[in-house]
């Protein structure tokens, strides 16, 4: 029977545990906050629990295998690192952490430890993104062309980052997830609505070296929630929809060709607008499948659908879009150091 | 009786022809276009209007007051140029030229010979932008803090334009109609997917010199139709959705007050979400309206809503963003010559 | 070269004029109508056209082969009488006559004349409703189980006709065409918000001896517009939403199978949910189908598909359906005369 | 420290118990239900609570003061009646009984064992109807003339109820709750596609005295969940989406005006299509707003918004209703005896 502690019960921290509480194979033995409100709460539902206000108590304790750190992003680093340092598996929520720095000496810790880095990138496990990779990679749609996600609603502006590194973690995992290629460069422009430093609104175009296209925009300032991807590939394009109660994944038989007219000099382009297909989607909370996989990962020594790799990647473009932003929309060149 | 003459009626010219139509004052005597196949078509259904394969039928004609311009962009300038050199009135499609240089041009000339030069920038008309601007310049959503514009489709290609010459000056015109201030710099990126360069998809942002941000997406390449601007104001938000049969435009009671937590040098924001409002729009044909604004301004001397100040700063906008795309995002800033 | 006389250019009849144009095969010789403000805006548009005052100056002219009434309801009876006792070819637009006694007495004079008498039932020949007829044709949808329409909206309330006579008649020759049994009786209900007789809201059952049903909603009263029919089948189910700009036919792979559990003498319902598919329409303008398959009828004698055999059933279930509702929901039997 | 016992914890009991273990005046003590694994995921999340495969040690236990029956339909008359028998205060899932007169031998029970009888219409404590009854009360939308309410999903197949008694309470007890009148008679229709005794499409029509007419429309076989109520006044409509994320009402400043032309002997009807505007909603969760108001009619003897007079009332149409079914449409007279 595995024991994980968990650090942090904010907002997601409950939900973790919920879903941690469903499987045989383990249980949380620990939760560790600051709150005492929030711990009381968790008590209340959980009374097995053992509650603490320090994160030490979970890492000194030989009982617990894992640690599941659930707090502000600005304490990632350094709680993941003691756990390792501790000898205990990390699930860590997104981002991994908030410098590239950091994510990368995590990722040396936990190959030296021979410990699993796992990052929440919940959105890999929803029902809707499985089914996109599915279609995908059958190679229906042809190659991939463009990646273009909206994710704005009116949103808790956090003090320690800005909204890029709150919304667009989901949109670069996502991203990364369904296409085969590395972006080259970054160019980013945003606003901060408080002060000058914090933005809530952003706009993020990747660049790569074949010719497609990756756009994000990001906001914490929108009336209306939109959880919006587009993707344009060569045969088909999907539309996928968060916010649509049941068919959030739409294919269109969509395409185009590109016909040179020599007389003419012109590029003539000839449409077709087809059948629209939505298929069922998995409907299996998502939250469920990420804790799956990592028990998975600890018991079987699987590899995770979300792994360290992947969450490495976010922070080095979330670095890299931030750094943009600064500097007015400078492309920065992600150099392909990992 | 005022006598027009209309160059192209391929696509919106026929549009141009039944609206004009529709008015006492005026009708249009003669329409020019080179394909004969268009022209027995406007016959048809208008056998009193005389055809011409020639546009120099039209300039030489003395008893035509004004020429309306729907012939391709590339061909705007030299058409609406020889017009006013005959000393007629010039009503021409969006966008006013291809370049910024012949925008001027064409200004000029209009101001020396002291013909109306007005654009036809439709949107200005619709009753969804007439009430957003009412709504706007009345105080009620208070400063402007941003302006996000997605105008996507499965479009036509064009083969002399890329896709922000030929989609982006409807939120160009819009934006500089709503918001008091002209932007600063513009930072660009899109993509050809057809060659290198004409573009398909563009992402446009627009910096001012006020906290505020205007961003645009503009694509030829979307299996779904979009055509959705946001703006965001310090005491309420507007959505305003073309596609929506009826409620096109929404306002919402939304809002944030930025609090400094002296002690925790933090930035608190109090959010607040409230009544939604879709005011009853004006349902009059848009170019029925512009045609209504052009001839008022012929005949009673009134200034336009779409002047060609208007239509030379989105000229400006356009050739601005096409430059920062070519250099992968440079900003390219908007130095106040007009 | 076929001639035709229009009676009637109040809203529909313009529509039907403008398509009727298109061919080369035929022409609109004469409109009649009693409002002089209709007749000179039809002459504005259409300078070669004959107008008139008298519906008889066509029926009296020879060159004159068909007669298109496009007058209010109560008038289409003594019209398409009179039109058919001249010898001519009738269109008539929905609903045939106000009774079923006139309605049955035009179809015997038109075999008796040998003229075709057709009702436009514009719906028949829409992309949606074709390519619904096709799906359930081919039997993929299986056997109908249940048939759904609602069609309410803010309407103009009809002076000589309450809202099924205006408004059902879509639905039931939809229904008509797309399921191959006809109903056996009606169970209707309604309410006038006027006075007691023009019914403005009405509800109607129609019920069969198979194990189906079919029920229509029809409203002026409704704040919105809604236009969606629901299709059971054993093996999928269509949605039809006519408001939708693209999408408007989609087909669920959805159903249920019903098994008997002998030892608990229950049934037990099995659920599938599955993918959606929302085929691509033909985007063709209904009318211009429908004017195409009167003229094809005249000129090849083809049997129309909205032939006036379904455009006496549609009367008669209307007529039925009004009688249900004075007779407060009592149900009335269809006897098979027909 | 008020405890309950709850009986059934099926789909809706451990909602029943998530709710009211958030107070601090009470807690859930027992939990009875047949099945043992049912009762094992209690026992999971809530280890302190009692769990029994027998009602009777709820019933017997003196400490506990309410009972909260969430059994199948069919057995909410015994287990209510046990309950009052033994003194205990209930709260019974919606509808009260499968049959008018128990409900009205339950009704006379709490009235003489002087305890509390309350069914649980979640729906009237949501924030959509609490702020629908707002509005109507306050007179804005002047006499109510007509309610549609359209309820449709996939659903399960009850075995022991057909789909009015399912779902039709949710619609009725909203419109008792809103308009202040009663229904004079019921008229409906239905299918079973099972067999012929369980109807899983049905349509209620609701007559009054006065001028409005009320409609339902119940089904389990719909591939589309729809839960919309239409709620037409004389000055203004509302629409209730209950689907829609946010904007779950809205109100339309429209209407019609009825004017008498004397000359021509017609209705004149003035139509009026103004703004739309979205209220804010209250976001707490109903079911807690319901937990609460039974808590407070035990304490303080408050009388709850969902009294046993609408229970009983919503029974007593459901039953008609049926009979209605049962009878091909023919009108049943609900007459006044309650």
């Amino acid at each position: 029977m595995i024991k994980f502690g968990v650090i942090g019960c904010g907002y997601w921290g409950p939900n973790l545990i919920r879903n941690f509480s469903r499987f045989d194979e383990c249980f949380v033995k620990t939760v560790a906050d600051l709150n005492e409100i929030k711990l009381k709460n968790i008590k209340k539902f959980y009374p097995h629990i053992e509650i603490t206000r320090s994160a030490d108590d979970i890492f000194q304790d030989v009982e617990i295998e894992g640690v599941i750190i659930a707090s502000p992003v600005s304490l990632h680093y350094e709680f993941a690192r003691l756990a390792l340092l501790n000898n205990k598996h990390v699930l860590v929520e997104k981002p991994m952490t908030s410098s590239y720095v950091h994510a990368q000496e995590l990722v040396e810790l936990s190959r030296k430890k021979n410990k699993l880095l796992m990052v929440d990138h919940t959105f890999l496990y929803t029902g809707a993104v499985k089914k996109i990779k599915e279609i995908v990679s059958c190679g229906q749609i042809g190659e991939i062309q463009y990646f273009d996600s909206i994710r704005i609603n009116l949103g808790l502006f956090q003090s320690d980052i800005n909204v890029i590194w709150d919304l667009a973690p989901h949109d670069i995992a996502i991203l990364l997830h369904i296409v085969n290629e590395e972006p080259y460069s970054v160019i980013a422009t945003g606003i901060s609505h408080t002060d000058n430093t914090i933005e809530n609104i952003a706009y993020i175009t990747l660049q790569y070296k074949s010719n497609k296209i990756a756009h994000l925009t990001s906001s914490w300032t929108s009336p209306v929630k939109i959880r919006k991807i587009l993707i344009g590939g060569t045969n088909k394009m999907i539309v996928y929809d968060d916010i649509e109660p049941t068919e959030k994944v739409k294919v269109y038989d969509t395409g185009y060709t590109v016909v040179s007219d020599e007389e003419k000099h012109k590029i003539l382009v000839d449409y077709r607008a087809g059948d629209v297909y939505s298929p069922k989607i998995d409907q299996t909370e998502a939250l469920y499948g990420m804790a799956d996989d990592f028990l998975n990962a600890i018991i079987n020594g699987a590899e995770p659908v979300s792994n360290m790799e992947c969450g490495l990647k976010v922070v080095k473009i979330l670095e890299a879009a931030e750094k943009s932003i600064k500097n007015k929309g400078k492309e920065v060149v992600l150099n392909g150091d990992n």
